[in-house]
């Protein structure tokens, strides 16, 4: 079933890691089970789950995945040929709500990762929409799911637009185009009537909704499936309206396609709009963080019933490349405090100590290498862990421990120890204090991974 | 380097899933490149990974890792071809404190999934007692990792002694055993001594920890080897006593023996001791639910250096086919708060009020499929979710919202609508006191999944 669905249907198993089934000994070339594959997408599984579960699942069905998926292509930067993709769907929907909610549930992923509002935005388009296009040049706009079509060709120069800019697609819409390193694309080889309605198409701005369905409107309103693709989108944008989002959030974009052959309607994605530049000040580009839209027919494939269905998904690695424009890298641990081990025959005191904190809700992790205290003050500070519990016989036979606090140490990009007087970083406890005495330093970021805040606010814990 | 460590060496290929790499045009039969398998555990990964980075990872390295692997073998009750194990281990440990911990921790986690102590029990054996057997006997310990030797018969049948029984194992360990399919295995061929002695250790009651170690020191604490192995045992005691786990948590047992080839010391594994029977009242076997231990060795195979090394897996689907026996399924969502659409064309007000609630912090979903209200009542019972928010014109005229609270129902095993008088289930609240009285009645269970202890107390969400 795969096959069908990918990018590059032209090429039967490009894209996909193929793997044969080793329990089908002798089996005719082209036997259905003979051949699998790793999982391309988490998308085209759900519907079969759907189709086979039907009458079990609640109506809708609505749920999240993360799983790896595998690319064979070309890696780069942040793309892997193995990666892991977050996954969002809702099958057997009405209307569009549930388009706009994934819209707004990819903002709100954004702003919960600290991306301010302005340096993402979601872009939305409608397949029906491009359809129109199709139709109101005279091809087959049917042939939408059939990437290897003319159809496809005029798609993918469309989808090219942001990397070759209008010249380029135009010469993919005509006989085709030669790119810097030599390559030539052969190109949907339109009339040059048919190149000028699409490039037409192609210089509506993207931006503020209403204004972008009002362009789309004057293009392909008078086709049927034109119209039908404005409408839809005029309802997404009263519902995103209704959730908060406005059009700097989530604007349309007439030149959105996405790859996947597996599209019905709207269709969606995620980029960056804040500006990053390499070492050498050439702008870093991640393409889309996000993507994704409806897929009416793909339940239906499997199943044979209509099924109406939108979702989108997160490439992982992706965007956690991504979030480092934004914020070095801090070591954090989920880990609060490391418990030293500076006597060797004193371990099941240690061991003791390292319960008891638990016990009190402390992440507590006991060193179980072989270094020295400071090798072992190293890595609590390589790890980010804000306190190091101290004691030897000297401190437990006066039944006191020594807290080390590191502060982080925007030098050398780790936690280190802190030397400037005003902000005691080293103290002694009494052992049946120990508890209540780190509770106070955690306290305001229990709840998070207390290093970070601690790295954030410059060497205190109490953010 | 994978069929190395796979427990049937004997058949390379046999457990693995083997992918032909795509990029490899013509390359020559047995060139290490031609070919992947399908990830068999995430060990083995991790270690690479330990050797490569070596110079780059803290010391110790310890991490946990969630991700699916992938077994060739006869799929059953809990025994999937492709499942999600749950890892952790330390790298470059020293001593035995991580040993300890990585049992300690198979006890916390049951314990976190309510399955009591004493229905649960970490076993824990050493390779080097094993190997001391081995020694005792006459027999060659060195290939203790090679699986297709005559040692790893012996160990194979000793592996086999909680199915087969004292008997079965042996047969194996003589000149081998008929099951009752008839399927014939070929035995270890020891002569009738060392049967003998191998079946005396067999006989060491597994229990108490320092009793089995006495018992082990009279039978292979005249070995270099296995002395060893006692000695590794009795530091893990005392670590587990400084941890407070007793013989009832983690005993020792010297019949466990764990597939995997890699383990050159202390192995363990996690059972369920509390006994249930399927329908017809047969008792039901899980297998065991964790399983890990030392690996002294295994980095060391890919960069030379040697790493001392422990960790352990849990099966997260045999699991929690395991935890549906001691609580029956209830269902529940993430979401409290389902707001149903009554009137389509108050859809604006339904997303704003779900935004509100979202923004209070209550989990809320607004129903996005095309029932009515019956259906979307139907809908958050089958999924758990707690409280329906219902406003028509009638309501919202007034300014009011009316609030269903569905309670779980033990007859269908789902969420219903009570209808008991003494404690209403549904009420009228002023549209602007909606998310008090919504957070006055979430507010016990609000950090867990509410409908969860809704079930367990039988209707009110106050546990």
């Amino acid at each position: 079933m795969l096959g069908k669905f990918l990018p590059e249907s032209g090429q039967p198993g490009a894209g996909i890691f193929p793997l044969r089934n080793p329990d089908v000994g002798e089996c005719q070339p082209g036997d259905p089970e003979e051949w699998f594959a790793l999982r391309y997408d988490l998308t085209a599984s759900l519907a079969r789950v759907c189709a086979q579960y039907a009458h079990e699942l609640p109506k809708p069905f609505r749920r999240y995945q993360v799983g790896t998926v595998w690319r064979h292509e070309k890696p780069g930067l942040g793309r892997l040929r193995a990666f892991t993709q977050f996954d969002v769907d809702s099958v057997g929907v009405h209307g569009l709500i549930a388009d706009a909610e994934v819209c707004a549930l990819a903002c709100d992923i954004f702003e919960a990762l600290e991306i301010p509002r302005g340096d993402y935005q979601i872009r939305v388009n409608n397949r029906k929409v491009l359809a129109g296009v199709l139709v109101a040049a005279g091809l087959d706009p049917g042939s939408l799911a059939d990437t290897s079509s003319q159809t496809g060709a005029v798609l993918r120069a469309i989808d090219k637009l942001d990397r070759i800019g209008l010249e380029g697609a135009t010469e993919l819409l005509g006989k085709g185009r030669r790119d810097e390193s030599g390559d030539y694309t052969k190109g949907a080889c339109l009339d040059p009537k048919q190149i000028e309605q699409v490039v037409s198409f192609l210089r509506v701005p993207r931006g503020e909704r209403l204004s972008v369905c009002e362009a789309l409107d004057r293009l392909v309103g008078h086709t049927d499936i034109g119209k039908v693709g404005i409408d839809e989108l005029r309802e997404i944008d009263r519902h995103l309206g209704a959730i908060g989002r406005d059009s700097e959030d989530v604007a349309f974009d007439a030149t959105v396609v996405r790859g996947l052959g597996y599209y019905t309607g709207p269709v969606f994605e995620g980029v960056l709009t804040k500006q990053f530049c390499d070492e050498s000040g050439r702008p870093r580009s991640f393409g889309s963080l996000f993507g994704g839209g409806r897929y009416d027919e793909l339940v239906e494939r499997f199943s044979g019933e209509k099924v109406r269905a939108v979702g989108g998904s997160i490439g992982i690695d992706r965007l956690l490349e991504a979030l480092k424009l934004f914020e070095p890298e801090v070591p954090s641990s989920a880990a609060q405090v490391l418990v030293a081990v500076v006597e060797r025959e004193r371990i099941s005191w240690y061991l003791g100590v390292t319960r008891t904190l638990r016990s009190a809700g402390i992440n507590t992790e006991i060193y179980s290498g072989d270094g020295n205290l400071r090798a072992q003050l190293k890595y609590a500070a390589k790890l980010g862990i804000p306190f190091v519990l101290i004691a030897g016989g000297r401190e437990l036979d006066r039944d006191v421990v020594q807290v080390k606090q590191l502060v982080y140490s925007a030098r050398n990009g780790t936690l280190a120890q802190a030397s400037h007087a005003e902000q005691p970083t080293q103290w002694e406890a009494p052992i049946s204090r120990v508890v209540p005495a780190l509770h106070e330093r955690l306290a305001p970021s229990r709840e998070s991974v207390g290093v970070w805040s601690c790295a954030r606010t410059g060497g205190t814990n109490q953010a």
